[in-house]
């Protein structure tokens, strides 16, 4: 037997069948059909109440789009963050579709045509080389605008305990300590709107005490940049890190004790920070817990002694899920027979998809509720990374239908 | 350094620049766009010559299209082999529009609707399990239709060296060995037309003498199973499992020695199994190595002493390129700088996407000749589980353009 993950807060179930957003699973399916991905309002109003409590007050916090860009969510979090964190020209236009107004573009790859939409549109860019000031500055200059720009800073140190480490050596992103205030005068000499820094330096890390020294050392290289330049920085985007506990012994973030730590911080800001806007950029930790992917199963067999349970879902929405997305074992995400939510388990299963490859597997060997044919597994943490971070084409089988739970 | 995998044979230089089927990588970013998928006719039509010149005569090749469904590809693949197999729904309706009339359907979680929709079509039906039998026969029988059905068995043994093993143990796929006679007795008492098996033990090989052990396995456990039956079966699908390389180190097939090898056991075969019509089914070795993707660089950046030369594809085409799918440690596939091919190493220098996440890497630490902003980056071995296997709607970026080089 392989554990699974611990299934986020917030989900309880009625009559054993798991509620989201008020309704049940088995009624979800049978007005949305299987598989189908379930966003809760709910759940994403409550985990920005809760953040926003316990942030230090007037930090700003945007949304990273990537982690779901799907419209009615996307709309639902415009009206409740104070940026939208773009990384393409697609992201643009789904941002600007979803009514955000304050919107800032990363990625280390930034088409000349985007870069076009960007300054046409009024974005914040994140400069991520020099070559790249370069282009947004020449853009900008046939255009007749003031391109809107702050720097993307690769940082000497890295998000310790990150899943993704963005700092802390050669990385594609952003550009070396040592290149930034001779960009900065560059922008500044051609009457750029030098905007501040994006500091990004890992995200997914569920130990407080790491992000607390990760801000800490970000909110330092920004006074250091800024002594460098001598100019103050209207805006500095603390990067992200908050994660998301996914697999067995995984815990939440302690984010009241982050959010103490970076009062205290900036309590006591060196006078070059004292009128700087700050802000943090977060995606997986605002919407994945408040997803459920449900699918429904097709087939139960015996192989060898083993029990399958096999879905008419999989990897092809699931990627990460099925271990095959920037983890190198896999474990068993949170899941759970949905229509038989709470009750005991009784015998160890493994949930794969209905793919024709050994790598669709959604859960192995997990204790669960005896489950049959027309059953519906629950596939927690489906709320980021998901149906955009999946090959939904694969084997002709399509995306999966997606429900905002108003 | 890291070495890159080997640049599949039929690949030329014109005055430095990449042919693809006659046309230079320049030409085609220019007339196509970038990043595009190019896919040679020429190259697909020569795999397919080779093969069944070394293949014993009148052995059937069948063409697995989850390889690659690209419309135009398929309608080729059409052309030239035996059979197509699908996995889905999906893949059904792809067949049937590019032409195909001899398919065959393989899937571990077939939904009754794809089960409706194959027995209409009249497409053989490789079943997976006892439960899938019964499925199968209702429908036919609502239907009034004589359901075409073969059995899927998960053999006792493994392919071995095989990328991706499907048998040999505990398995979503086909049923265990004893659970074979039942049903096809069950069939057969209920008028189906029983077609044979289907035995799959594992894809992506590259030594010889393993996939010649494996398929006298298969044709050895056929006749024994043939005899517990007491009917001889129409036809056996004997799996494929000739795999191409990708990696250092890696070597093509001895594709000759293969078909010696099964001409021999084809010859000394039992007498249940002499009018049995054989097949090998392959996907990624008749198309793989036909595609290259091609994209282009939108900055070259040094971080911390490291090059990197930015693109604007990346994983969202190249998932298992760019390590992430099926495989542990990231290895280079085999890359160049398409518009300087041929032309000596000069530097070394990591050739990632334009996806802002660390994930998003092709080719690391590469030895390429001198490459700046607005050259070609050429990936090869993209003809197979590329555009399909690759979430392309990750962070808003869209499918790459698909080109069939006539």
């Amino acid at each position: 037997m392989k554990p699974v993950g611990p299934i986020p807060a917030g989900f309880e179930a009625r009559d054993g069948d798991l509620i989201i957003g008020g309704k049940t699973a088995t009624a979800l399916v049978e007005q949305h059909g299987s598989p189908v991905f379930v966003y809760s309002k709910e759940l994403l109003t409550k985990r920005l109440a809760d953040l926003r409590q316990a942030m230090p007050d007037g930090l700003d916090i945007h949304y990273a789009m990537k982690a779901n860009p799907f419209g009615p969510l996307l709309e639902h979090m415009v009206s409740l963050v104070d940026g939208i964190d773009i990384a393409s020209g697609g992201e643009l236009s789904m941002a600007l579709a979803a009514g955000a107004d304050h919107i800032s573009f990363a990625g280390p790859g930034k088409r000349d045509k985007e870069l076009i939409a960007a300054i046409e549109a009024g974005v914040t860019i994140n400069i991520e080389s020099p070559t790249e000031c370069d282009r947004a500055l020449d853009i900008a200059a046939k255009a007749g605008k003031t391109p809107i720009l702050a720097i993307r800073v690769n940082p000497d140190f890295d998000l310790k305990g990150s899943g993704m480490k963005m700092g802390g050596g050669a990385k594609q992103f952003g550009m070396d300590i040592d290149l930034v205030a001779p960009v900065v005068a560059k922008i500044l000499e051609a009457d750029g709107n030098w905007r501040g820094f994006h500091i990004f330096a890992g995200s997914q890390a569920l130990k407080a005490d790491a992000i607390i020294e990760t801000q800490a050392q970000t909110l330092a290289l920004a006074a250091r940049l800024a002594g460098e330049i001598g100019v103050a920085p209207a805006h500095v985007n603390l990067g992200g890190g908050i994660g998301i506990p996914y697999f067995p012994g995984d815990e939440s973030v302690d984010i009241v004790a982050v959010g103490a730590a970076l009062s205290k911080e900036l309590e006591s800001l060196p006078d070059i920070l004292k009128d700087t806007q700050f802000a943090v950029e977060l995606g997986r930790y605002l919407v994945g817990e408040a997803g459920v992917y449900l699918t429904q199963i097709v087939d139960r067999k015996i192989s060898c002694g083993e029990t399958f349970l096999i879905t008419d879902g999989g990897l092809h929405h699931q990627l990460a899920a099925s271990g095959n997305f920037g983890t190198v074992v896999k474990r068993n995400y949170p899941a759970a027979i949905a229509n038989k939510f709470g009750i005991e388990p009784e015998e160890v299963v493994s949930i794969v998809g209905c793919l024709c490859t050994p790598l669709d597997r959604l859960s192995d060997n997990a204790n669960m509720p005896t489950a049959n044919v027309g059953d519906i597994v629950a596939m927690f943490c489906a709320g980021a990374y998901g149906a955009t971070a999946s090959p939904a084409n694969f084997l002709g089988q399509g995306p999966a239908t997606e429900i905002f739970l108003d």
